[in-house]
């Protein structure tokens, strides 16, 4: 609502209207760029200097944000308009504090608290919004984690209840394995490290980002709309490649909520991911029912997100989300029976990595429609524009300031986009760039992006 | 060729690609946001604390451009790997010099003197280019300023060899005037004041700037592709509303050159300003001879433009042309006879104001371009996504600090997008923002900026 308390100042002055951004990654440079559009005064606070966003912002503070000491204490200096978490490595009692004293966190303290935490979100998601999730048992102990694996059986996976990532988290096949995950998991653990939760495996078909936007209309009225699904795979359990939009024979689906622009033409495209339901014959009816299903499971999901504690909760939400097609081999013979089933995995309350696509697929960005949503702006309409896809840039070595070749070879290729994020340091792993491209169909651009980012990855030095 | 010749760095450590932007202006901002996505090093020059690009860069300097030594003190202090001049107040021997020393300025110093020499750049296109030009004369004291009026006849225009802006031009009626002409022309000079050049009258019925984009293509080779051209209009000699594609007889102009994107369903449209020929029955044949015009003058311009010390030059240019459909009352009986002419007016070596509405209508804007074309990287096509406009958000008053209310209202309507400068200090019809809007068709585009951006000029709030 900030927008409808004050003026937009000018940045630097007295009045300006401030952001401060907790965690300065790639998500969060974009973020900063919207904002920086618009006049906002910017401020990004990291654990280490010179992160991608803070790099383009008005000032930055490295600290580490789960002191909450620290973190109270730059609240209080800055006084920032707005304060949006971009990581999940905050001290939430901090946020929770400073909430109470009248500042303003979107989505609000107490979603960024549920959502950061397995066993909380997983209990909103299936007893508050009561939509599909795996299997789960919640355990402060070993002996409860040996009775939580029983109870699911095996194979089944133990998590930390917070990690980074996907920290922590082991397949537990048998009985043998508990005691062995259950340590993995106190390791990683952020908070309590005793507690941990115990998870059904789904095998699932395909994964999908679906993009919640929670945002005022144009009467200043609190709505959803849900954008064009985005398809993507992981590796690792890491987001590795995404494409919107997300294409089932040859449908491709285009999102929900009033105040989409549709595409007029659909873009041509295929399955876009090997599955039991491969060159089968999945009728356009049951397509929609799997479609259907993605937009009701994140809309209830988001809807029972708590609001903050003055006003409307706003802003993008990444639902993750699992879709099981049917069980193997009973499906093709007998579509009638055909029963999708839409699994709810996890949700967050900012922009999510897959959602890095939207750069280049909708006239508005995940991380514009980000800005405008917290600031309390109206958003009429979002519009999709072209097919695309992006791919990770993954470093392969430890260095501080590696240099990156081969740009001139990717960016020969028709409608390929890098964006090189500028983090000071690489580890195996660690994302460091990204691709983006933009093709008549989705799968030509999935190509697009998988080819050139590797050929990225191939050039980067260590030194 | 910078990309060509080293891997791109890591910012701010050793061996990152540095760009030097002299000026950071509006324009500056989405040259360092763009380059920044990219992983390039950015530093801003800039005469006043805080300009819209500096409060982005990585550094940014207070100095005055047109202190030589000042700013060959700044380039060998940085050691930037690519210069790059954002406005004309620069003193370009300073530039010259550093080219010889080896440091790369694009599109090259010679280039940056010619383009802000009104008399340089007006013999190269008349007399190099062979494009039409108004008639002018070259005059270095008031009796041959005298004598210019006179051969030229009256009225005509009297404007300073060098200047910012529109600022020391004057329409001169008869003979009476010339001498206060010629002194306003003195005042507001820059460089050798007492040089002036008259210049004839064009009645022109369109105007238009065609962006050029002088490239490397996939193999490294340099070539030209014009891109769409941007529609515009002037109030007091400022650019006020762009649009693109600009759209005559209900035909989208949509560029010229191996690597455009062109439009398959091109965009609805009629005739955007009115002229001798408003309502006309021009026939689809003459409409396509005022566009290979277009692209024709354009081109012969830049292709005269000299190239850098080493390598070629490479960027946007924006060629502000005037169009005239054919004499008044002539050429509706007689379309047989119909003889557009398409006139060179001016030429920025650099993205071009009208340009902005680029932000919204290609997938890569002007200065995304411009950075691509800079660093010698390819660009092997331009999509043109949707119409759009542009329309500037001028300040009334001097303020520091000025605030602007009703961006809930403006961001309400479909297709509106906002830029806020963030300039710190505003004054009469300064430029401090801009409206940009997309819409199916492009006068619908163009009515939606302009009540948007009347509507945010009543908002602001001068203290």
């Amino acid at each position: 609502m900030v927008m409808r308390e004050k003026p937009l100042g000018t940045p630097l002055f007295e009045g300006s209207v401030k952001l401060m951004l907790l965690g300065g990654g790639e998500l969060g440079k974009e973020v900063v760029i919207e904002a920086q559009r618009m006049g906002i005064e910017t401020i990004v606070v990291d654990r280490y200097e010179n992160s991608p966003a803070s790099q383009m912002a008005h000032r930055a503070y490295t600290t580490n944000m789960r002191d909450g000491n620290s973190l109270r204490a730059l609240i209080h200096r800055e006084k920032p308009d707005l304060i949006i978490p971009e990581v999940e490595a905050i001290d939430t009692d901090a946020l929770k504090e400073v909430e109470e004293e009248g500042f303003t966190v979107m989505p609000g303290a107490e979603t960024t608290r549920i959502t950061m935490d397995r066993f909380l979100i997983r209990r909103l998601a299936a007893e508050g919004a009561k939509v599909p999730t795996s299997l789960y048992r919640f355990a402060t102990n070993l002996e409860e984690a040996y009775e939580g694996c029983e109870a699911i059986g095996y194979p089944c996976l133990v998590k930390s209840r917070m990690s980074s990532g996907g920290l922590g988290s082991s397949v537990v096949k048998s009985k043998e394995d508990v005691r062995e995950a259950y340590e993995i998991s106190k390791k990683f653990a952020r908070g309590k490290g005793d507690e941990v939760l115990v998870e059904g495996i789904i095998h699932f078909d395909l994964e999908v980002t679906e993009l919640v936007l929670a945002h005022l209309d144009g009467e200043g009225k609190p709505t959803l709309t849900l954008l064009s699904p985005v398809g993507h795979v992981r590796s690792g359990g890491h987001y590795h490649v995404s494409w919107q939009p997300f294409v089932m024979q040859g449908i491709p689906f285009q999102g929900f909520g009033s105040n989409l622009h549709l595409l007029e033409d659909p873009p041509k495209g295929k399955l876009p991911w090997s599955s039991p339901w491969n060159g089968g014959t999945l009728s356009p009816a049951n397509t929609r029912k799997v479609e259907s299903r993605i937009y009701e499971v994140a809309r209830k999901v988001v809807e029972n997100l708590p609001n903050p504690k003055r006003g409307h909760k706003l802003g993008i939400f990444g639902c993750e989300l699992f879709i099981k097609l049917g069980e193997k081999g009973e499906g093709m013979e007998a579509e009638t029976h055909f029963e999708p089933k839409v699994y709810f995995n996890e949700v967050s309350p900012r922009p999510h990595d897959t959602g890095m696509v939207t750069l280049v697929t909708q006239d508005l960005s995940e991380m514009s429609l980000h800005v405008k949503a917290v600031l309390g702006l109206p958003i009429p309409s979002v519009k999709f524009l072209v097919p695309g896809a992006s791919h990770v840039v993954l470093a392969q070595h430890e260095a501080w300031g590696p240099k990156y070749r081969n740009m001139e070879k990717v960016l020969g290729v028709e409608g390929v986009h890098v964006r090189i994020f500028g983090k000071p340091y690489s580890y195996h792993e660690r994302r460091m760039g990204l691709v983006l491209s933009t093709d008549d169909e989705v799968n030509g651009a999935r190509v697009k992006a998988c080819r050139a980012a590797h050929l990225l990855e191939e050039g980067v030095i260590y030194e």
